[in-house]
C-alpha cells in the first residue's frame, strides 16, 4: 500500500495502472476510518482491480462555525485500517496541495443542494461537489463509492456526475449500523456517554417511520411528529430537520404511498450534529 | 468526417479512437463557423490524430434578453467549412440531449467571472464553464483550442482546468482578424453596412494604447480616455466597458509598465456587441 501525497505523484501511479488495462475503484473519504468506509472499500476491492482511497478533510465543504479545526485527524491509524481490507493507494494531500491560494473554481447543484442540510450548511454542497470533482479528475477511476448515511451527498454526486457527462459509476452502499443501530459515523466520537447511550434512538425512529408507511400511514405529518417523540428522548438533542421526500428529486412528500419516500433526519446532540436516513421500499 | 448528434454514439465513436491510442483535438463553438474557428481546427489537426469539433448554440451562456433566439444556425454550411480544414467529427446535439429537463449542475468560477463581461452578462460564464465541462467529459480531448478574441472566457476555461484538474491542454490562438482589423466574430454578420465600415476602429483603438502604453504612458485613465476618442466615431456605439488588467488575474491596473497588461473592450454597435482585446508584450 502506497501513501501518496502529491497529485502529480498519484497521476503518475494510476496513469500507470490504467495503461496496463486495470481498474480502478475509488473511496473518498475524510479520514477517520470507520466500518462504513471500510465496507465501500471492501467492495471496491471486489469489483476493481486497484483500489484507491482518499484522506483529506476538505476545508470547503465545512462552515465558519464546523468542526473543521476538531474534526479527527489519524492518518497512521486510517492507513492501519485501510491495509487490512487491501487498499491499495491512499491519496493524503495537504490543504495547499488540493486548493492554491487563487482557487476560483466551484461546482454547485441549485435545487438538490438547497434542501434538507443544505439549508443549515448552506455552502457545504458545493464544498463536496467541487472536491468530488477534483479528486475524479486526479483519481480517474472506473467506479466511486458512497455511504447511504450520507444520502442528499450521494444523490448530488450522481446528479453532477449524470449531468456533467462524468466518466465514471457512482455507487452507494448501505449504511453500516453499531450494534444498538447508529449509524456509524466520524463524529460518534463526539458524543458524551449518555448521549451515545441515546442516540440508537434516531434510527429507531427511522424504523418506527418505516413500519407506520409501510403499514398505511399517508400523512407525513403524522410520521413526522411520531418520530419526534421517539427523538425528544435522546438528551440535550435539537432537531434539526425531520423530512420525507421523494428518493430522487428529494422534494418533500405531501402525501405518502406505500412506496418511494426516503426519511431523512438531521439532529444535534450537544455539540455533534448526526445525520441518517431511511429508504421505504428501495429497489 | 461524420456528424453526431448524441452524446452516446460520440463516447463511442471517441472511446474507439482512444483505444487505439489516437490523440483527440477539440474545438468547442456554437457554429455560424468563420476563419477564427477554423484557424483553431487547422492547428488542431496539425497537433493531434483526431479533430472533433461542436456545433452547440448553448442557452445557458445566453443572458434573457441577448441574441439567442436570433443566433445564427446553419449546420450544412458548418459542415462544409469544417470540412475543408479536415475536421474528423462535427458533435451537433440539440438542447434537449444537453441538458435534461431537471439539469441542475452548473461549474463557475467566481473572481474571473464577475469581472469585464460578467459584469453585463451575469450568468454568462456559469453556463460557458458548465457546456465546456460537459464537453470535456463528452469528447474527453487531449488538448481543447480557444480563440483569444474571448480572452476573459479562455482564461476562466483555463482557470476552470487547473483547478479542477482536468486531464487536458488548453491553448488559447490569436485571434484571427478582416482586413481592416475587425475581430472575426459569429455576429459581425449583425452590422449594417455603415457599422461594419467603422467597426474597424475597435481594433485601432487596441492599437493605439498599445503603442502608447510600449511609449511609456503609465496611467490607464489616460489610455483608456484616448481610446474612447477613436471609438466614439463608430455610428450609434455604446461603450460596455475598456480596461487594462493583469493578462492572468484579470484585476485592474492602477499604474502600467512596460509590460503585462492586456487592454480589453466591449462596445455595443447598434444593438451588436463586440469584444476585442490586445495584449501588451505577450511572451
Amino acid at each position: 500500500m502506497k501513501i501518496i501525497r502529491t497529485i502529480r505523484i498519484l497521476k503518475k501511479e494510476i496513469g500507470r495502472a490504467k495503461n496496463r488495462g486495470l481498474k480502478v475503484g475509488f473511496v473518498p473519504t475524510m479520514g477517520a476510518l470507520h466500518q462504513g468506509h471500510l465496507n465501500l472499500m471492501r467492495r471496491a476491492k471486489k469489483e476493481n482491480d486497484l483500489v484507491a482511497i482518499s484522506v483529506f478533510v476538505n476545508p470547503k465543504q465545512f462552515g465558519p462555525k464546523e468542526d473543521f479545526t476538531r474534526y479527527p485527524r489519524d492518518l497512521n491509524s486510517d492507513a492501519k485500517l485501510a491495509r487490512t481490507v487491501g487498499v491499495d493507494i491512499i491519496f493524503a494531500p495537504n490543504d495547499e496541495e488540493m486548493y492554491q491560494t487563487d482557487f476560483d473554481t466551484f461546482v454547485e447543484t441549485l435545487n438538490l443542494a438547497n434542501k434538507l442540510c443544505g439549508r443549515s450548511r448552506s455552502r457545504h454542497f458545493r464544498g463536496v461537489l467541487t472536491v468530488v470533482m477534483k479528486l475524479f479528475n486526479i483519481v480517474e477511476p472506473d467506479t466511486a463509492y458512497f455511504g447511504q448515511k450520507d444520502y442528499q451527498q450521494a444523490q448530488i454526486v450522481k446528479k453532477m456526475v449524470s449531468d456533467l457527462n462524468m466518466n465514471l459509476r457512482v455507487k452507494v452502499l448501505p449504511t453500516v449500523r453499531e450494534r444498538d443501530g447508529l449509524a456509524m459515523s466520524s463524529r460518534n466520537r463526539y458524543l458524551s456517554l449518555a448521549q451515545r447511550m441515546n442516540a440508537y434512538l434516531l434510527y429507531k425512529s427511522l424504523l418506527w417511520a418505516k413500519k407506520n408507511i409501510l403499514a398505511g400511514e399517508k400523512n407525513p405529518a403524522k410520521i413526522i411528529s411520531g418520530m419526534k417523540n421517539v427523538i425528544k428522548v435522546i438528551p440535550q438533542s435539537r432537531i434539526d430537520y425531520i423530512e420525507i421526500v421523494d428518493p430522487v428529486t428529494l422534494e418533500k412528500k405531501s402525501k405518502l404511498s406505500h412506496c418511494g419516500a426516503a426519511v431523512l433526519l438531521a439532529v444535534h446532540v450537544g455539540k455533534t450534529r448526526l445525520i441518517d436516513n431511511i429508504i421505504i421500499c428501495e429497489s
